[in-house]
């Protein structure tokens, strides 16, 4: 990776980037993935680079929703693989849930690169490499899940998703929790619960969370969660926050 | 190039996105290149896809200012060269000013690419290619300019540009018109005239405002511009959009 100063502006977000670039390299991030993590460049600067109130709130109540499904799975694609593979595996054994591969773009010897990093990251068992049965509503190759995986699961986490399948398991009765810096997607209009977030920031405060609640589920006390409500105050803070770097800018009119 | 339906959704930008790609896969354009893109393309998402009223204006006020300009330069980079490569062309006969490549990524293999996919499209003479010279002041390969050609311009248009180089252009007294998506970047704020804008757009109305501006530069009439002020108008435009997103998708609140 380039060395970067820790003095520079955007330090935070290139560091991310050449994470990205380095597992592009690597074979676990496609040109697509790139292209993916560009747009979500663009919406993190939107909302300030930061976990803002009510992505909080969806974290809260995603921790509470995955502590209380019975077959919860994270599903996982080469851009957060590449980003969080470690917080995926502490994901996975705090929870006692299992991690599944789905790829848009898929190949053997990706689902083998991205695989490889995750066992490197303490995984112990990861779903997705054989035995695939399909769903017919998906039209692509993200349609072959797990039988014991996806295709069974109560929830599941689909960070850095596409719209047409979160739209599926939702359909299929499956509470979808999405990670994703785009309000506005169709992800995370479908989804159930939408984090909208960096998953390089919303992986370790959903791990905290679930830490925190995980012996108590029964005594959190939350306000009602709506998501499209939600939404929309995502939506505020990025108004806000464009008025407020203008602003910033101090430019004379 | 992938086959996409017209029908879907997403067309225009797709195929947008598959020829940034295709020039990835020819080695025009670089992994940086293909994450600026994707910001690009939530940018572009944000302001509705479409060169909105303050653009029209800021694309007006850059056609009188090259056609005023005694030497004019047109800066190239991988992705603006993958995307309007005719347009370029176009520009250049019309306006009788130079190419000259300009790239952060540099190599003599990338130089030579893109200069070939534009003298394809029918340059007749191409910058950046020998006997440059060095601006001290831009730290990054893009101080490396054609004493002929971007060094001795008076204006420089530059599409998809670095905030560093825009900002070191405009203290040495030239004009810089910009071509960015992103109505916050600092080569938006620092260039003289910033165009906010995909360049598949910006470039044709460009061209069509030049030729009918061509024998009449005096005649003309334009509100004052001021850039700063075009840019706040741009961001009520994406505040405004993001509204109308929201209400359109009818979320339940």
């Amino acid at each position: 990776m380039n060395s970067i100063s820790p003095k520079h502006p955007r330090f935070k977000s290139l560091i991310i980037r050449e994470k990205i670039i380095h597992n592009f390299n690597n074979g676990s991030v496609v040109n697509h993935g790139l292209i993916a993590h560009g747009r979500g460049e663009a919406f993190d600067y939107l909302i300030g680079e930061t976990t803002i109130p009510p992505t909080i709130n969806a974290i809260k109540v995603a921790a509470i929703t995955l502590l209380n499904s019975q077959n919860p799975v994270i599903s996982v694609n080469g851009n957060v693989a590449a980003l969080v593979p470690n917080e995926i595996v502490k994901l996975s054994n705090i929870l006692n849930c299992k991690i599944e591969i789905n790829l848009f773009h898929q190949s053997k010897t990706r689902v083998k690169i991205i695989s490889d990093l995750l066992y490197k990251s303490g995984a112990k068992e990861i779903l997705g490499l054989k035995s695939l049965i399909n769903i017919p509503e998906i039209f692509s190759n993200r349609s072959q899940v797990d039988p014991e995986g996806i295709f069974k699961a109560d929830t599941v986490l689909v960070p850095l998703e596409d719209g047409d399948r979160v739209q599926t398991l939702v359909k299929m009765g499956k509470k979808v929790i999405v990670i994703d810096l785009n309000p506005l997607s169709r992800s995370s209009k479908y989804a159930t619960i939408s984090i909208i977030d960096n998953v390089v920031r919303a992986f370790p405060l959903l791990l905290s969370y679930i830490k925190q609640f995980k012996n108590n589920t029964n005594k959190i006390e939350l306000n009602e969660f709506h998501n499209s409500h939600n939404i929309k105050l995502c939506l505020k803070y990025i108004n806000k926050n464009l008025s407020q770097k203008f602003t910033k800018y101090n430019f004379k009119i």
